[in-house]
């Protein structure tokens, strides 16, 4: 199948590794020498989004932020401009909910299918094709570029209507920060009252307060293994978009914010591209105590 | 064995029973009309805690917070006054780790062992006898009451000295709440930016996000199902133990003490006696929207 990719990062480079090694005919933008590679495999450069849209009949867009989305969509020489009727744009990039559905109407408009599709499992989950997905969309618009999206990930669902794919990422966000959260008070009072935090998170892992956060996360905080994995900077934005969401909808997430507030002290300690789970650095500081001495 | 099983509650009730049922003979106070039953099936009512501590080797405690266990161990007709050199005390309460280690002190200076094994599980796991038991104490202390243990207990470990039973537990209960708080915030952000709570569940129990919180507290909330389980009323006092433990150790636990307040505001609505789960009511009021609407 032609597809188009548009976003070559950190996620977007195994990504689309994985769909020209599937035999699709994979249209890149934007080609840079740390993307050279995907060329060599057989992948085709574009010289713009709209040339992307041209050439494919699916566009996959997994880029950082919604401005981003936007300007890769709408923009000069942006996909709107190349796509005809029948064709398909699927954003798997992480971004507003609330924007996404302005998006969708827009490509919509032009008698396109818009899909939301943001994954969860970081560079490693991108790397090994095992990717959560959570796909917002039409039911028989996902079920066409299912077999396209199983070339990328493992656990893909559809949500709901479009946005939701969004708002579930969002949701995933917001739970695994504060789940991240959860695990660094309780191991950080086990380790202050004395008691050694890895016996702690054993005899904790059977019960009611296990997650996968407490087995891997928790794991790193004793090891002091901080190397991203998902980076602070990146979990703000994620945050960030919750947080403006949520003052649009007329509602309140109190522990969210919080949350934000220690990933800001940890920016603030110079931590910020340390993984997430050194969110537990704000609390070491605050309580003059490090786990792991 | 001679054991001594002080605090016939909700959840002592059902652990004396399966020790009755394992053919020890079993010293019981302070049977009630609702644990008369205990007598029937065997057990042996007492007068007074001296009195069980001068009939067992081996005394149980199962009451309700640290002024309960000092009582039960040190008041007038108190265990403290039927002990004698070799036996063992072992205190299943949820009671704070820096008191505990005083009434060890004061027990081992009568040449008797002291052991603190939290569990939890509640009332359910209680009654299966499936409870997770976080023992502190001696290595040689902890083998000798292992098979007693795993009478009442199935998921046992041995987290540290005296006192560290106690400190897992605590850590355990901010785990738990802080966890509830974090699928709260997910589930409800969710469903009012319009997405289904229950398929945004599903989509995120196969990820990072993925806990025993969110499979089962997500779908209680789901379901509105809030007969407890476990009661807001005896997590506050489980968070308030640990905010005060918090401040003799020097420590800020800012997202416990946030939670605590979340759970003040489910009191105040009149939900005290609820499930915990229901953390997500006063989260709902906020946002004028409940998820299950």
């Amino acid at each position: 199948m032609n597809i188009g990719f548009i976003g070559l990062g950190v996620m977007g480079q195994p990504m689309a590794e994985h769909l020209i090694t599937a035999d699709h005919s994979v249209h890149l933008y934007r080609v840079k020498e740390r993307s050279r590679h995907l060329v060599e495999l057989g992948g085709h450069a574009a010289g713009s989004p709209k040339a992307v849209a041209e050439a494919a009949d699916i566009v996959i867009l997994m880029v950082p932020d919604t401005p981003d989305v936007e300007a890769v969509l709408f923009g000069e020489q942006g996909v709107a401009q190349g796509l005809s009727a029948g064709k398909t744009v699927i954003d798997m990039s992480s971004i507003s909910p609330v924007a996404t559905r302005g998006f969708a109407s827009r490509i919509a408009a032009l008698d396109c299918a818009y899909l939301d599709a943001p994954v969860s499992g970081g560079e490693a989950g991108a790397k090994a094709a095992s990717l959560s997905i959570m796909v917002g969309g039409g039911q028989k618009d996902f079920d066409r570029v299912l077999p396209i999206l199983e070339v990328m990930g493992k656990n893909i669902n559809l949500v709901g209507g479009v946005g939701d794919g969004q708002t579930a990422k969002v949701a995933n966000q917001i739970i695994v920060a504060l789940t991240i959260g959860a695990v660094s008070e309780g191991l950080l009072f086990a380790s202050k009252a004395g008691a050694d935090p890895a016996k702690v998170r054993a005899a904790l892992m059977g019960g009611l307060a296990s997650s996968k956060i407490l087995e891997m996360h928790g794991q790193r905080m004793i090891d002091r293994t901080f190397e991203p994995g998902f980076r602070i900077s990146l979990h703000q934005k994620d945050i960030n978009n919750a947080l403006k969401a949520a003052r649009s909808l007329k509602m309140s997430l109190p522990s969210t914010a919080l949350a934000q507030e220690i990933f800001n002290a940890c920016a603030a300690q110079g931590h910020g591209e340390l993984d997430h789970s050194a969110l537990i650095r704000a609390l070491e500081s605050m309580a003059a105590h490090e786990i792991g001495a």
